[in-house]
């Protein structure tokens, strides 16, 4: 992810890139290089007085100390999700934060379609909300080697799609039920995680959320959100590669979805970094923060402790 | 045709079937015992009182005779497009009808595709109207044998497309050009006929319409309009066999469209019969009439001359 | 459900209606008139050896009453689903239906996208099926007073997607969960039923099924099925009315989704008569059965006792 | 344009912009700063071995001389559209170019969806081509004071879709006919100009093309392509601004297609660079270039002289 900040920052015409702090040093190099960047030791970063913000895109075991120390140095802090895969540690840190301009990556907050559909929401087009439904697909399954450190398919990966369901609900979930099956690969069985999941949500007034899960699609990067009112529904579907169609007697044939996260998500990349440029330049709070980092976290534990109980779990 | 209506007939609550008349006897008798009616020479339905219309579904060279025996018996007439192919036929005939129910069979009036596409229209959804699309692709060329009696590409084919171009675009076309290639099949072309054609339609005050025609498209039966006016567009598109997709890595693969006439116009058949129930009934003339089928004509030798001549043809 | 299913046997060119039975004398005159058909009581419809089938399509607590008379007569049966929303009446029933020629009316497995879409999994399109998605969305709620005799939302209208979760899963779902609130008419809360819910479906080899429901869509009759595989995804999507875009500086405004289940399901509820009448000519068995009925109602069963008791039920 | 280029030249990873020209002081600087590079006049900057490529962005009857000078520097050129609106003029300076590395500005040859067609239609999916129809519609037309130095609708608009014509074609047309209309803006027919045509190509082995203009459509920026061949149809369609729809009882609505060019064509004015600085690496020469500039403005000149004379023109 530091590759995607690191050179969004660098084209955003409202920010600069002077720094690339990296452990390992040929990546740095490359990297300044291609930017007009210097690389540096971190602490030298953060004792400079003409750096106003810090990317923190470490491995997640680092994201918080990291980000602590670029707070403390009374800099502004996009940092990765999650925080930490450690709820209580994530708590502990919270009165740090307090005060802090902190902006977690939660960058479907900044997708296009969903903000379209955020928006028309909003402004009513459906009436109120009553459900949703989340579809969150990976096109094909992280190697087993990733599985023991990533937290498990609810912290790593579910965890965009809780926070996206508390960005519509407009409420807080108050009971989580998960079912999960290892489908994908016996191997990330044996290591004591799942890859296929759905997960109901259900808010204090009834409102209903759906969010579909699996490690491996086959099909493509599979992002879509379908949000049901009193007086309609809203879907923000798939986007495809390209809109050739070939008709032919053996049926119509189309482009496939967009195939990865890169290239769904290219654009709310850039949107979520000029986000923190506004940040930056004081034009208001993070529009996603650190109770949200928690929150969503707190969703998370939730759901893996419906699999393990085979119960739903109040909140 | 006579399948087709017959059997629609039958169907239709408003109507009774009553007579089969067909010079082969065998596909008489079994068109009446399907639908409890009864074979019989044309003259004892003729003179029967309790007969109020006749469906002319003969070969196209009996259409005019079918129709003006039915109109001097006092029936309401329905009568397959063309009402001939020789337009003085036509022309010298016409005072005969006169005062006379008939419908011509120009089916498309009937589909609820282009019909909601002219509610539309009529409605003012995209303000003055300013050019039309139509596209009428045929799936498969027709056997080289039935070009000779046919009249052609323009008015055995085309004229549904002239009839479409008057009914959408509320003027009269006063200029016709037409570009048309032998690529389909070179035996059509020895036999003096085109399979593939552009024209295009002027009105006085400046509309354009194109209409794209082809005997074989390779895909299915192409039917489709696009209008274009001051304040947008609208399209009726294809309609798809069902409404079901694979996605894979390979890309999105759904149905074909609609392969030919009697599924694409299945339901305007069925509309256009109830229309002549209503008729019947004594509710109003019929929508497209004699005159309908000679203005279309009258457009279909235009387009023959201009391929002739390779210059546009002025009304 | 029984003016729909006499049109379409007298409509069927492979069946003839030949008695109407029908406690409310005017409904049942007019129909006989419609079709050619006479009125009769029942008895004398079982009595009469020309008889080879019989549609029972009376009030949900006859079904099994006339499903059985039938049985005992020697007759085929069609019959309108549920068998019984008593499932041990149903099954203390079960002995007599054994060898019978009884098919019972879950209408969506004829429906031409859900067979599609059935047929490009079984063809192998998405290589092992892994999850399924349901969506049955009612258009509008209904009036509180059919609530109390209806069964409730699970056994009147889950049902059909649980024979759909059946008839696709290729396993018997084993463990059942279901969130459900009151969130369309309060009526219908204190008639301590439930008008939107989320079903879960897990089966013994850990295939996953969401089913999606709501008594009032606000938006027309959503009727969607996606499955999920190891190498892709089907998706059989709604049908618009009609293929009609207007495009404009506001947007792409299209036709709305088919609005009720007459205009939805019009195909299957003609193919699904073709099946009875294939069956009533000796060509195979009913692809649903007796069996099926009672499958489903067990699933309706675990899903209100899951709702009540808030946990997940096995089976 | 030259905003569009010099800012997708900084950003391209494989070109530096080093000069910035322009006759607006101003203008200049602000470019010039915001991409570290510096403001200069044209002899500076030709005269600097360090430059091997100059981006001709000047009003278009400056393209010619400054592609000239350029090109006796020895420079690569990529030069905006048109060469000259004097066919003639072009013509007798076609000798300085033969050898000279000159790219023409036609950006959608660099469009992704209709590089998608190409190479479908090249791959035989549509097996042999027919025909062709092209739609370049804008969304609202040009201020009156732009028509006079615009060179007209087919010189300035159609010259597009002409080149993209020759593009897919894989033959030279050689017929024309266009029908055209002044039906958006009066002005604009005083003015001598038309503002809505129909053009037909037609090549020596009959393949067919229309071409669909308008100046003002009222809906966003309409760009599609549609091919026809032996076997099937391949249709390159618009792009919508994002994917959400609104469903309702009143139909479903959509996002807008996209309203301009910079929006819908991005993507190919940086792939069009890619390109300018493949070949100022040596790999190969532009894929655009001279000789078609010239046939382009033939093709144009040839619907201007059909709109004159009301007849086709042979070439």
């Amino acid at each position: 992810m530091g590759q995607v900040h690191g050179t969004n920052a660098a084209n955003n015409p409202a920010l600069r890139l002077k720094y690339v702090v990296d452990p390992r040093p040929e990546a740095a190099a490359a990297m300044a290089a291609r930017h007009g960047a210097q690389v540096a030791p971190l602490q030298q970063a953060l004792d400079d007085p003409a750096i106003a913000g810090v990317l923190v895109c470490s491995s997640t075991d680092q994201h918080l100390g990291h980000a602590l120390a670029a707070v403390r140095a009374g800099k502004a802090v996009f940092c990765e999700k999650p925080i930490d895969l450690d709820l209580d540690k994530v708590r502990r840190a919270e009165a740090e934060f307090a005060g802090a301009r902190f902006q977690l990556g939660f960058n479907r907050r900044f997708d296009p379609h969903f903000l379209a559909l955020r928006q028309r929401l909003l402004a009513g087009e459906i009436g109120a909300l009553e459900s949703l439904h989340i579809v969150n697909h990976d096109p094909a399954a992280p190697p087993p080697g990733f599985i023991p450190t990533s937290g498990g398919l609810f912290k790593d990966f579910t965890i965009h799609d809780l926070d996206m369901a508390r960005w519509l609900l407009g409420e807080e979930p108050c009971e989580v039920f998960a079912m999960a099956s290892c489908l994908v690969d016996p191997e990330i069985g044996r290591l004591g995680d799942v890859d296929t999941a759905r997960t109901l949500l259900r808010t204090a007034s009834g409102r209903l959320c759906v969010i579909s899960n699996t490690r491996r699609s086959g099909y493509g990067y599979d992002q879509r959100i379908e949000a049901y009112g009193s007086g309609g529904m809203l879907v923000a579907g798939n986007v495809q590669a390209d809109t050739v169609l070939t008709l032919s007697d053996g049926g119509t044939a189309g482009a496939p979805i967009q195939p990865d996260f890169p290239r769904r998500y290219g654009e709310a990349y850039r949107l979520q970094l000029d986000h923190f440029a506004s940040v930056l330049r004081g034009q208001g709070a993070p529009q996603v923060g650190y109770a949200d980092g928690i929150a969503a976290l707190v969703l998370a534990e939730a759901c893996q402790q419906s699999v393990r109980s085979g119960a739903p779990v109040s909140l």
